[in-house]
């Protein structure tokens, strides 16, 4: 039986009638040069040491606000996220429901049995819907069971071909039972129930792949691909083979964009008219 | 040239004449019925969704008060810390400095570049000496690069046999250019220049296996050893093959002791004793 967050993603997707996620992952003007969130979030006050985690919240919360019309998810990376406090994670998670939308966090989880429920513990407190998920540690299985003895069930998404062109090295051209691992993973996440796979849709990933992937794990299950935008990602390929239940990440093309609606809008366009050629 | 994290460890470790590393993993009553920190801690305030991260805090200031003087390193799993701010994060890691230990922070961090660059900054600024790393992206030569360019050098620990039995599968089953994974992670270490690797030394992990990756990476690379203690791990199997520059992790059997500075102790005394007979 599927899980509750396979419902709930594939709901959303169907009333927002949108594959597209937006990702929500806000960069600090002393962090780096480019894609960093506009001064006029940050207090006055803010030093050096100063992690501004109510300007990143501020940020974010704004950008839901003008991007949710297009958008069936929010996803956050945990790495721009980071020191934000449980009621912050919790306003975050809050106004994403109120639009209708699925949060995603995107922490890659990935560690022993113990380690994994507190984690999900947290995670559940802040009000995520689903996770990422590293199976590296090899407990799919229990993983994938703690997640889903919350009701809603935690989705699990397990990283199965990553959308950085290293990611080949173990994620393909590693083998186990002659296998690529990338087919051992999907295999388990079908084995296992997990609610899908994070499946890159730059250079050195093929049709091919995601074909097979999709094989694997069935149609209903998510496939969320990150890599379309600043990364490059082709997202004919991915809208061609992928199926119904994707969800195309686009993360800094939108929220650093001068227009963030108007270019949210241009994704959800764009991706519509691919998916009604090819669906 | 070794990073100047491996100094730091190196120096820790004579300093303190002791290879024991604190686990600082705190997890609330709600959360879990066993190994819990005690009520003392919680405010009177505290309801269900509450997380508590100040008695968290002070939980752990207290542990490491009491066992410090046993231990060359304190190492944090970020699943018990979540929801920590910026500011308690750093008042952890300046305790853990201020007693000459060095901070780990077990986040096992694997993404793309930019992603790695965002966990860092914020990494840095909590105070953290080292981290753990995920090898799966693939991008360890990245990573490196992007710890080793703070100053003093962020270490990077990876995920090279874990300690959970599932670990198999993927760690020393799976195989790159018909190598065991974990043999080509620790080939990778020594080749971009990590700091070290994280060894189980629990029952699929053999003497052999920590031989071989010791002899993979040289004698100055850090082996950091969880899943002795509650996880029952072998601890003069690692002393006798690890070399000299290891650290023995143990969590839960020190900080949820009835008394955790005698715990502390005796593993400190065990070790000690171990090492005076294969050293």
């Amino acid at each position: 039986m599927l899980s509750t967050f396979i419902n709930r993603a594939s709901r959303s997707l169907k009333e927002k009638n949108s594959i597209l996620c937006v990702g929500l992952d806000p960069a600090l003007p002393k962090q780096r040069q480019r894609y960093i969130i506009p001064c006029k979030y940050l207090a006055k006050s803010s030093s050096a040491e100063d992690d501004d985690s109510e300007a990143r919240l501020n940020f974010c919360l704004d950008m839901l606000e003008q991007v949710a019309d297009f958008c069936a998810a929010a996803k956050m990376n945990e790495q721009y996220l980071r020191g934000f406090s449980s009621i912050q994670h919790r306003k975050l998670t809050n106004a994403v429901h109120e639009r209708g939308l699925i949060a995603i966090y995107d922490c890659k989880l990935g560690d022993i049995r113990d380690t994994v429920e507190s984690a999900l513990f947290h995670l559940h407190n802040w009000g995520y819907d689903g996770i990422t998920f590293n199976p590296l540690p090899g407990n799919m299985d229990e993983v994938v069971k703690i997640a889903h003895s919350y009701m809603p069930h935690i989705g699990v998404i397990a990283l199965t071909l990553m959308s950085n062109p290293e990611a080949e090295v173990f994620m393909r051209n590693a083998r186990i039972d002659s296998k690529p691992l990338y087919v051992k993973i999907a295999e388990d996440v079908e084995t296992y129930n997990a609610d899908g796979c994070v499946v890159g849709s730059t250079g050195y990933v093929t049709e091919d792949d995601i074909r097979i992937i999709r094989k694997i794990v069935g149609e209903s299950r998510l496939l969320l691909i990150p890599g379309i935008g600043v990364q490059r990602g082709d997202a004919e390929k991915v809208v061609k083979v992928g199926g119904k239940n994707i969800l195309v990440n686009v993360g800094r093309d939108i929220i650093y964009s001068t227009n963030p609606r108007a270019k949210a809008q241009e994704y959800y366009t764009v991706f519509n008219s691919l998916r009604k050629n090819v669906l």
